[in-house]
Order: C-alpha cells, then structure tokens, then sequence
C-alpha cells in the first residue's frame, strides 16, 4: 500500500500483568480502530514490563520513529506505576505537580499517607497537558507526540476519544469470504497483489462450525480501487467454482 | 524479583491485521501462560507488520536478546505469508524445500497452481527442525533459539504444547482483593515490596458491579515468600478496617 500519505504511530502497552499472561490486552485493538478511524496508522505495539530503563528507551525510540506514541498502564499511585516518571526521564524533563490536579485531589479529604499516595498521580512532566479523563480515575497527560494512558480498558476508552490526531488519508476496508482453503486462489491473489500496489489484501485462513474458509481482506485509502480489487476477487472465487460470501464491515 | 534464575522469551506477533485492529490477538497470553509454567518468562513482545525488513530486524534483534523467541503468523501458502524467508534471511541461510512435509503435501492431488501455493508451505530455512501440527495445518519450524508457529490460535495451541523449553524455576503467583481503592493502602504496599526484593507485588484497580476495587498479585518463584507476603498484604487491608477477599488462582 503506497505509504507517502500515512500517518503513524506505535503503541506500548506498560504492565507485567500482560506480560505473564494474566491479563488479556484489550486496549490495541481499541487504540488501532480509534486511530484508524482518524487517519492513523498504528506500525508497532510492544508489550515491556515495569522497568524504568525498558520503557525509557521504547518510548524514545518509538517517539522518534513514529508520528505518534501511545501508552497504557502505570499511571496509578502504586509502587509499579512508573510510567510518568520514566516519560520525565525519557524528555530529560523534570516530573511537576501539576495545580489543577494537586487541587482536585486535595479537594477531597484522605489520611495523610492516602492523600500522599494519590498526589503521586498529580505529577507530570514538565511541560505537558492534560487528558480528560471523565472518570476521575488517573491523569492521562500527552508531551510532544507521546499520549499518556491508563491501563484499564474502561479509563483508556474514557481518554482516548478525546484526542484528536492529525491524521492523514483514512484507510478503508472490504472482505469477502471463499468456503475454500487459501492454497486454492493463494497464486491469483499473488498476481491481484503484484498489480495493486495501492492496497494491501490480506488473507486470513478460518474454521468454524465445520467451515473451512478464507477472509480476503483487502484495505488502502482509494476506495474505488478497494472495491475493484475485492470485485477481482469475488471473480477469483467464482472462478474455482465456488460463489463469494458477503463480509458486513 | 530476583532475575539471575530466569529464562526469558520474547514474543513476535506477525500480522496486519493485529496492527489494524481487525483480529483482536489472543496468542501473547496463551503462549506466556504456556510458557510460564515450564520456567520460561515473556519479557517483551511486539507486534510487527508483513514488512520483511522490519521482520528480519526484530527477529535478530530478539534471538540475540532473549533466550528464546516464538513468532506468530505468517506461515500459510499466500503473498503475505513471509515469515519463513524473513526468518532465514534473518539467519543468512537459504529457505528449502523439508523433504517430509513436501512429500505429505504432493499426497493430496490438487492442480498445478494450487500445488504450487501448497508447497511453498513446505519451505523452511535450512537447518530447522519441524514443530509438530497435529491440525495438518501449515508447518512450524524451530531454528536455534526461534520458535516459528501459526497465527491462527486454535492452530498455535496445537504446536506449542508438543515443545519442551528448559525453562529455569517457575513463577508462582497469588493474590489477594481488597475493596477499595490503590490510594488507600499505596504507601504501605511500596514499604513491603522495597523490604521484599524477591517477589513483585503488582497493584491493578478494579470496577465490577458498582465495586471499586483492587487486586493485589504477588509473584516470586520462592512460594513461602510469595505466600508471606501475600500475608502480609491481608494484613495490610485489614488495618484499613476491611477484609482480604480471596482469590481462586
């Protein structure tokens, strides 16, 4: 797919949690859709564990490579929440409270050791803004292209509408199905492929319910030319004999 | 948690279709669950586009890196199946043709193009053990420390119980919920993971059925420390004036 026109970006999800497959991510497939939907292209996810150097050097490499950063988890006022900090020390900035959240924290009154806990959500790097977050759960923050979230799918998906991206050209997407293994069109696809740069296809092998089958997935900006390549396809798989199943988008 | 005992992996999730958003990835918490009880411990994964360079970099980037690295998808018959050239590539060997899996596939007549496609399947870089894919479905291979599977997880499932990693001591985890928020018994948790060095207590806030709450997980491969100080943390909640809530591991 021609790249001139995209905008990316690079997801690391913070939390060890996921790493030793104690939680399942839920939030890369949000991020990657909401983004999607503006015009961003997520290249990348890494998943890295509470380690200050570790995520220190994801998000520096990942900020200088992509158009934009994203985070989730370790924002609480925990022990293992380090993500603010390790943001601090990647920008060489230092990690400030910020008034308006030390103010709403202080607004609500806690034993002193609990209200210094939830002051360790107050800090940010120096320099960066807010997200809302309408939950009142932690402060989400972003500096230069690095956007800072939480780690719970139901706090990040309170944040992240809203952003806004400046994106670029939106991909569009068609499928099809093909009651019939990938082997059986894999060389035609191969040649629809070679004559279509401006889209990517992808082809997704399933089984259900006793059906094997193909997902043809084909996706690019242009959707004039993503509906012609899908129309090739339809004729791919009438062409072994079989007819075409409609995928609802 | 004491580091010098463990034996690490690192996962490469292959596949657009994760990036986009399409495909919600179920794998990464399979394998680092399977893993894990053999004494093996995800420390990093990403996940990485059909792009061969890109691919090529962060397989010799992780088998250097980790003691062992599994790769997920990318391993069919059709234009986007690159793994098994990016993985030679990445080993500076050539891909060839597995006598074994060549001979299984010319048994089952098909024509000439879809034969074609079918053997490309039977590709693997030179020098790699098969791993063995009780599904028939395409093959997984194993060259050095990288382990090579389907992305399809019913298929994955399928390969990775049949290899032994050897692993170093095993993880053992328990946890413990207390209703109410991290804030509350933060400072406390911070003082017993700084006087514990050889366990990880982890801190994830819940909201369940108008319940706000947070479960606390200890990890450690000595279970009388992790079990103490899980102890220790029942304690903890109980000075807050509430009770521990069990949890089933």
């Amino acid at each position: 797919m021609a790249s001139q026109n995209i905008v990316s970006a690079c997801v690391l999800i913070i939390g060890n949690e996921i790493l030793s497959g104690r939680t399942q991510d839920l939030n890369l497939q949000y991020i990657a859709q909401t983004l999607g939907e503006q015009g961003v292209s997520v290249q990348e996810a890494r998943v890295i564990p509470d380690v200050a150097e570790v995520i220190v050097d994801a998000v520096n490499y990942a900020r200088k490579t992509y158009d934009y950063v994203l985070t989730t988890g370790g924002i609480g006022p925990t022990h293992d929440d380090i993500t603010a900090e390790c943001i601090a020390t990647a920008f060489g900035v230092e990690l400030v409270m910020h008034p308006a959240i030390e103010q709403r924290i202080r607004g609500r009154e806690a034993p002193a050791d609990v209200m210094a806990s939830r002051l360790l959500m107050a800090r940010v790097p120096e320099g960066a803004s807010l997200i809302d977050n309408l939950t009142g759960g932690p402060q989400g923050f972003t500096i230069e292209n690095v956007y800072v979230m939480a780690g719970i799918p139901a706090v990040l998906q309170a944040m992240l509408p809203t952003i806004k991206f400046q994106g670029g050209a939106t991909v569009k997407s068609r499928s099809v199905r093909a009651h019939m293994g990938e082997s059986e069109i894999a060389t035609q696809l191969r040649e629809l492929q070679d004559k279509s740069p401006g889209v990517d296809i992808g082809s997704y092998p399933f089984h259900r319910e006793g059906i094997y089958g193909t997902t043809l997935v084909v996706r690019g900006t242009a959707l004039a030319e993503v509906e012609a390549t899908v129309d090739a396809i339809r004729n791919i798989i009438r062409a072994r004999g079989s007819d075409p199943v409609e995928v609802a988008e």
